[in-house]
Order: structure tokens, then C-alpha cells, then sequence
């Protein structure tokens, strides 16, 4: 699938474009593939990052989507689960919201098909922002008098503020959140300067010992941008290790299983994009692994069979650090005002 | 002290100047003072930015200064309690971070005399932040590659990654957070149309009532711009009344007493700003008073001994809201990773 020879080969000879090798190694698009039912537009980014840092759609009015998909970092908590309000603490490892446009589906089991769809899930669920429900959401956003504004600008018709036109707005911001130009995407366009002798052995290894076969594509994700239309799943682990096991306990979580009831979804994952990979620890659905070394030997292991060297490890996360890519720059949102009132926070 | 008819008598005239009201309403200046030994530089705002959106630096990873004193909002959290590490309550309301350069002391009991004391004072606040010292903040600090840069930018020596500096770099920051121009400003400063007749006449009717005996200078917290050395305290409730501390439970707090065990401290609480104090309900120490208008009429039977009609405490309310001012755009900083490796997060 990967043959980092004859990109190589193919950049180094004159005239050569990205585009020949980009089925192989593909770079980061600078744009996400939107729905047609939710068009991007500027309107809509605004209230949607504005809706996504506000935590009064929390019931505790402490918990917003960035407190657990944070955009000031790695889009995500660095926590093996996360703290939604009262202190609960979720099942599973927050995964970035950057790049997560490029993602077939969301949720580690890919129970929801769209960034829209995912956008609902947290508010509600009682051990993360702890809504009753959306009408409940919608009345504290029909309160605060600004809001009205914001939704009739990026939304038509009469009644705009609806729990679905938030979540298209939320979804509208979280695909401008993209982070190209990594010293991989670099490479792989052209500037063969943009990676080092040792992550281009890393490189060359993540394609020999088969990580590619499902972190594939421009978000490592088996996504291929987001066009497929299920995303790719695979069983975690594959291959049984009872010292791994024991360690970090990975088949206590049955995976897509939850959602589907059907016993050949058991265990199955949604793979994870690599994007960022270094800036998103501790690693896996249950958060268990807290390097990037580790993480690559339990991949190694339990997904091909494979024992690497410590050297071919620190080869392989030289390589993935090389996927970190460049954050934006944004505007801090203001929230609007609740003039002289209080809601009854939790 | 504050005369109303003669600054609008001063301002009609030709040639006059904001500066002859100057002593009577002062508008907010643009920059804070800064103390000799923390000069304020982009450096140092730069940084103190990112530490004080910087989660890590709270026991749990979950809880940052910006959490409680949420600057995308009114500068804390509209809640009466904050919420710290493991979901535990706070026993004072937040105080907003926007111009808390002009008090001239820190906390609801003015335990800090600076903004570089009261910084520390969250992080290792075991229902706060619930670090076990700076100690280890500083280590986390120095675990993660980029600090080491941006203190060294920040503040010179060999070692400068400590919690003096970075104590001192939100100090930096948070002298940065100031709200000028609001609709009050703009009519002291001369425009005469920036203020609505409800708001003129709530604004005389501030000063008639008392208001402004406590809550004087630019900041409406008694402090004169920072240059006092201890700050107003006032005594809350100055006036008893039973219904209200039924209601309310204002004095189970015994304020400055709890800092100094001196019994003519018992319940008084610094003046605390009024500037941008439509955002910030609720209201008082214990943030038991959810609306404006209530807060009004609370503090003009404890503090004043009056009764004001709903119309009278409506004008007022539209002055106070003439004091909400305009949020200086912010980038939002980027936090340093820590690449590849997860801290033991409680």
C-alpha cells in the first residue's frame, strides 16, 4: 500500500508533483467535505465556536465541549477518561476534535455518522454535560438574549434556535478545526528537507510493518477523507496477549458491540486518526497507555504480530511526531450575556 | 461626592473636558498600573495567557485559573460556588478577573495585596486547583518542552521557570483584561447620547442613594485605581435585617475576620467592582442573590438603609448596565504539549 521508495524516488525526479504519489501518502486537505444539508459558512463557524466554548449548555454550567476537546491543545484532555459534571468520570479516552472532519464516523465506536450527530451526544449524556434533554438546552439558549442574533444570522426561517441548527453550528466549527503543513504533509509535498533521517525511517517503517493498513489515507484514520461511508473498524486487539492484558485491561470495553448488539462487532474500534498523535496522550478507547512508545508497541503486537525494537519503536514515533501539524490561529469567542440573571446551575 | 447635575452642566458647556468631572466619574483607564518589580511585557502576557488557560496546572488536569474566571464570559463563572478538582464547592462566589487590576486588594476578604499573591493562591487551594504545592507545578512546568522557551523570553535569569514567574506572568496577563469604553465611559468622557434617560436618571439616582460611598473612582470598588494601599472594606450587612439574612444567609461568613481574627473585621468584605456587573450574577460573597435587581435592593436596605421603589431599582439596574464595557479580541494561546507522555492526573 505504501512505498516510500518510489515516493521518494518520484520527488526526487524533476517535474515530479504531490499528486503522483498522493494515493499513497497523502497530505492533509486545507478544507473538510461538508454535507449538503450544513454548507459552511462564516455565520455559522462563529455561533458554532461559540456554542462549543460556552458551558452553560452543561447543567452544571462548568462543562463546555472544549473542557474535554480542548482547542487550545490537542483537542482532547490528556486524561485516560474524561470529567464531565459532578466529577463523573467517562469510560472512554476523549479523541481529538482536531481534524475529526475527516472522520467516516464518531465516537471510538462510530455510533454516530456525522460531526452533527456527535455534536448532540455529550450535552445529554448524564456523566458528561448533564442536560435532561435539548429542550431543556434550547430554553437557556432562547434566555440569553444574544443568541438570537447569532442563530437568525447563520440560520433562516422563523424559529432558529433549534437543537438541530446548534449542532449543525457546533459541527460548521469543528470542521474549520484542521491543522495542515506538518513536517509530514510538508514532505510529502515536495520538501524532502521537512522530515529527518530518523523519521524518515520511521516512515519507511510504519509502511513495512503495516501500521498503514488501517491508519491509512490523509488522516491516518482508514477515513480516505471522510468520503467512505462506514469508516474503518478493527478488532482491539487482534491478537490476544495476556501480559498486555493484564496490564491495561483493553477487552473490558466491547467496543461497537455496545451499539450493535451484533457479537462480530465485539471489540471492534473505530481507527483513531494519528494526526496529532503526540500531543494526545495517554492513548487508546480506555486511555490505559501513557506513551506514545508503549502505544506503538501494543499496536505492534496485538494488531501485526510484531515485536519491534526499541529502536525501530523510537523510529516509528519520530515518524509520528512528524504528524503534528500547524493549529490555526483563532479568535477567542465571546459569550453572550444573561444580563443581571442566574440560571439554576446544578 | 458625586454631583451628577454639574458634570452634565460641564459637559454641555463649550470647551469643557472630561477631565473637570475627572474627581466626581471617572472613566476606566485603558491601562493598569503595574507594580516596579513585575513590568508589564508582551512576553509576559503571552505567557501568562497560556498558563492561565492551562488546565495542568490543577491536581485533576481538568481545572485551569479561566475555568472559574472565564474570560470569554464575564470573567467567572455565574455560579454562586465554583467548582473545583473532584467536583468540590467553593464557599465564595468567583470575583471576575476583567479589571481586577484596579483593586487594590484581591479576594473577597483582600487576603492578596497584589494580583502575583492572589495567583498563587488557587493553584495549591485544595478545593481550587488542588495542586499540593508549586513545587510541583514548577516541575509539571519544566516537564513540558515548551515552557522552557517561553519563561525564558518572559523574565531573565538562569532557572525561570518558578512560581514567582509564573505567578508574576498572570499577574502580566490579567493587568491586560481591562473593559473600557463602556456606554458610562463614553458619557463621562463627553458624549452625552451614550447613556438613555433611564440610565441618566438611574445614574443620579446612584449617586443620591449612596452608592457611590463605597463603590467610588474609575473602578466602582472604592480602590482609586489600584493606588489605595488597603483597598474599602465595608461591613455586609452594615444594616440587620432578618428577612434578608433569612433569605440569604449573608452573615454565616465572617469575611476579613476569617484573614485577620481582629473582631472589628467581622463581616466586611472588600467593595467589589461594579464594573461589567450585569455579567457577573450572582451576587455577594456567597453569590446567593441571583438577579440584579434583588442585589439592588439588597444593598440598598443593609448598606443604606433606603427603600427603593421596583421603578428606582430599574434605573439603577439600566446604569449598572451602562457599566458593562467593551472585551479587547484575544487569540487564543496555544498550550504547550507535552509530547507523547501523559502526567498522573488525580
Amino acid at each position: 500500500m505504501y512505498k516510500l521508495g518510489s515516493l521518494i524516488g518520484a520527488l526526487a525526479l524533476a517535474g515530479a508533483t504531490s499528486m503522483a504519489v498522493a494515493a499513497e501518502w497523502q497530505a492533509l486537505p486545507v478544507n473538510a467535505p461538508e454535507p449538503a444539508d450544513n454548507p459552511t459558512t462564516p455565520e455559522k463557524v462563529e455561533l458554532g465556536k461559540i456554542l462549543y466554548h460556552d458551558p452553560r449548555l452543561s447543567s452544571s454550567g462548568t462543562v463546555s465541549c472544549a473542557s474535554c476537546h480542548n482547542v487550545m491543545a490537542g483537542g482532547e484532555d490528556n486524561r485516560a477518561g474524561s470529567v464531565g459534571v459532578k466529577a463523573q468520570v467517562g469510560g472512554r479516552s476523549a479523541p481529538t476534535v482536531w481534524n475529526s472532519a475527516f472522520n467516516a464516523t464518531q465516537f471510538w465506536d462510530g455510533r454516530a455518522p456525522s460531526l452533527e450527530a456527535q455534536a448532540k451526544g455529550p450535552v445529554t449524556n448524564p456523566i458528561e454535560m448533564g442536560m435532561k434533554n435539548w429542550d431543556d438546552v434550547v430554553v437557556r439558549l432562547k434566555a440569553i438574549p444574544g443568541y438570537s442574533g447569532l442563530f437568525a444570522k447563520a440560520f433562516t426561517g422563523a424559529d432558529t434556535i433549534t437543537a438541530d441548527n446548534a449542532a449543525k453550528a457546533i459541527a460548521a466549527y469543528e470542521r474549520t478545526l484542521i491543522t495542515p503543513n506538518s513536517a509530514y504533509d510538508k514532505y510529502v509535498n515536495g520538501d524532502l528537507k521537512a522530515l529527518n533521517e530518523q523519521q524518515i525511517r520511521g516512515m519507511q517503517l510504519f509502511a513495512d510493518t503495516g501500521c498503514g493498513g488501517c491508519h491509512s489515507g490523509a488522516g491516518f484514520n482508514g477515513s480516505q477523507n471522510g468520503q467512505a461511508a462506514t469508516g474503518m473498524y478493527m478488532k482491539f486487539p487482534s491478537i490476544e496477549n495476556g501480559a498486555l492484558e493484564a496490564e491495561y485491561g483493553f477487552t473490558k470495553d466491547a467496543g461497537r458491540f455496545e451499539v450493535t448488539k451484533n457479537e462480530a462487532d465485539k471489540h471492534l474500534f473505530k481507527v483513531p486518526t494519528l494526526r496529532n498523535i503526540a500531543l494526545t496522550a495517554p492513548y487508546f478507547h480506555n486511555g490505559k497507555v501513557k506513551t506514545l512508545d508503549d502505544a506503538i508497541n501494543v499496536m505492534a503486537k496485538t494488531q501485526l504480530g510484531k515485536d519491534l525494537t526499541p529502536q525501530q519503536m523510537g523510529d516509528i514515533a519520530a515518524f509520528l511526531g512528524a504528524l503534528t501539524g500547524e493549529f490555526p490561529k483563532q479568535e477567542m469567542p465571546r459569550l453572550p450575556g444573561y444580563p443581571g440573571k442566574t440560571f439554576d446551575f446544578e
